[in-house]
């Protein structure tokens, strides 16, 4: 029984409006995209609304997550901007990326089409219901949406405010649809793999785990990152200092920010120096097994020095999410031995952690960053959201 | 406790090599690729004579199976011949799939690179094991190999030629580990995320089913396929009995021959005239649900009439399994809907199903067809056995 009293099933309702969805063409769900961010705009009120009851229904909670669920004008303005800017990228959708002819004269041509129905399992932050609702509508993927419970009563009205969109533009509002309850209801919905195709979690490490343990939708993990900054022997000291720093402080609590600094034995005096800088930017240094596999963040970070180039190697190969990896070198073999052997959805050389990002990247808006190897590693934008099919036209050819 | 007596399991030992493989250059891999052929040739007697215990032990199973099991020196030379094929097939590794400067000057690159560990289970055929292993070699990758226990000692041959060969190249061993043992050995492997990045069944539908149901391993599925002709409306009379016929009965074992035949209701007789053909190569015509959802791979096929396209569409996206289907028809309008709204890895307009493979698709040798929608849809070839990184040269750029 679904959280709206129909009695078909969430998934098979998004199911349904997802055949709907993929046979429109770009400029049809641009303007449907065009009309949510309308609606965010008028109805902003009833957001905010909303939204006061969630923030003050967290009461006590740490004000950090208080913080992230909290609203105002200039947020939900954000959020619409946001939808505008996603109804401005590129249609993913028809890209042929192989046409090739076979000799008896059939034309067969890879085509990017949408992935069908996308479940997004996401913590707190509300504006991930729209976002994570515009990027699918814009890859003309339904979605089945799972927010937490705590921003329950915001993201209800922002859910409603997109299904009405639709409605007004003419597709099903069912091309995004909703779901509650509590862990029961998401186990039910990871259990049947005809819920979605894929299971995006959008949250810590922790619902990363749980999904790749309870999940058989096919889950593309876009969580945790324990990344790492590597100050080689080579190691320029100026660069080392601001990478690390830049790695660790810009934005802590985010997935591509920095967890642990390793630093070669030969530089003893250049990790006295990072170690001051981070300090002194209110950084906490701690040391051992348990700092180094813990992706704190916050203002701690883990420092190891390490007796090699090699030992680096293996330390975020060991400890490391496969996310974002840096090394600080002026020494090209050193550099190139890092970039190759750590396995990792991105790695750095003489740079920030901290770009790995859809928009960095020049693909738009994200969902997330994988770290799965399957199917997409790195940003997940739009096309990360489609899959392929072959498609032949021939005049009668069989083959012999 | 792994089939060697080795204290640390297959899974372990194939991960180990897998970081040795994808550091090498193609040149090193190619070698090795050679050898294996080579020492194919030299010791096909070896394989014989497992062989002919294997055929012995299958006494008294149909005689398709002891078919597929049975190898003779020119089976074996073929085996051979198709590794040397691999070798020269273009190397996947290292490709750039973009290249783009950040406006601070950081250049990035998205490259092509190994998945890891390739985890193959596969029935019968005893080519299989060696046709995975080179295409995991080629690929960079490592593989853990489970064959099916009826070509146990053809396998157990195969693989230590394949493993022998690989030592005497200077590459380890483990980069190809066979593993044996039972359905619970099976279940062991599957139960554990860190066997492999990624699970491939070679087989039926029943094993697929079990895989997709018992693995935490990502599935890319390789399996049966539920392939459809429809005879529109309009098609054209010759077209449609010589693509019907040759989906049916060209190869009826393979997974993308036909099961289904449909006919619009308003060409009775040439519903009448592809029967007769059909019947006249041998084929038996079933009608109903059943035989809707049944892959026969065999000389039976189901056939149906329906009242329009949108019936055969939906008759399609409900009993099809998402792999090979195709329209024969001379209305354009009728074919776009088709190419369109039929949700499979390969749809064709006026063409033979039979042509889904990856040798046809100019991919070379592949591992299989996948009917999965993420990371790769159609014949797995080798670029379908890579994941990608991005790797970013700086000079000291941090984030704003």
């Amino acid at each position: 029984m679904s959280a709206t009293g129909l009695t078909r099933t969430p998934a098979a309702r998004a199911r349904e409006a997802s055949r709907v969805l993929a046979a429109l063409d770009g400029p049809a769900r641009n303007a449907a995209l065009q009309a949510v961010a309308g609606a965010l705009e008028r109805r902003a009120s009833e957001v905010l609304a909303a939204n006061a009851e969630d923030v003050a229904g967290a009461e006590g909670r740490p004000p950090a997550i208080v913080d992230r669920l909290r609203l105002d004008p200039g947020r939900v303005a954000g959020i619409a901007a946001g939808v505008l800017a996603i109804a401005d990228l590129p249609d993913p959708i028809g890209a042929v990326l192989r046409d090739f002819t076979l000799e008896n004269g059939i034309r067969i041509r890879k085509l990017r089409v949408p992935l069908g129905v996308v479940l997004v399992v996401f913590e707190a932050r509300p504006n991930v219901a729209v976002d994570a609702a515009a990027l699918c509508l814009k890859s003309g993927n339904a979605c089945v949406l799972r927010g937490s419970r705590l921003a329950a009563r915001t993201n209800a009205v922002l859910v409603e405010i997109v299904r009405d969109s639709l409605q007004a533009s003419g597709i099903p509002a069912d091309a995004v649809v909703p779901v509650g309850g509590g862990h029961d209801a998401l186990d039910e919905l990871l259990a049947d793999p005809a819920t979605a195709d894929v299971v995006i979690p959008r949250g810590g490490e922790e619902l990363k785990k749980r999904l790749l343990r309870d999940s058989r939708i096919p889950v593309l993990a876009a969580a945790g990152g324990n990344c790492h900054v590597y100050v080689d022997a080579s190691a320029d000291a100026r660069d080392a200092v601001a990478i690390a720093l830049n790695a660790k402080t810009q934005r802590p609590g985010v997935c591509n920010a920095a967890e642990t600094l390793l630093v070669h034995r030969d530089r003893p005096e250049l990790r006295e120096e990072i170690c001051a800088a981070l300090r002194a930017a209110g950084v906490e240094l701690l040391e051992g097994e348990e700092a180094w596999e813990t992706e704190f963040l916050d203002l701690r970070m883990a420092v190891r020095t390490v007796d090699s180039l090699d030992e680096a190697i293996e330390h975020v190969n060991r400890y490391g999410t496969g996310h974002s990896e840096a090394i600080v070198t002026s020494d090209y073999a050193a550099a190139a031995r890092f970039a190759n052997e750590v396995d990792a959805a991105a790695v750095y050389v003489n740079a920030s952690t901290r770009f790995t990002d859809g928009g960095e990247y020049g693909m738009g808006a994200e969902i997330g960053i994988s770290t799965s190897r399957l199917h997409a590693r790195g940003p997940i934008g739009l096309e990360e959201l489609t899959t392929t099919k072959y498609v032949a036209w021939g005049d009668g050819q069989i083959r012999g």
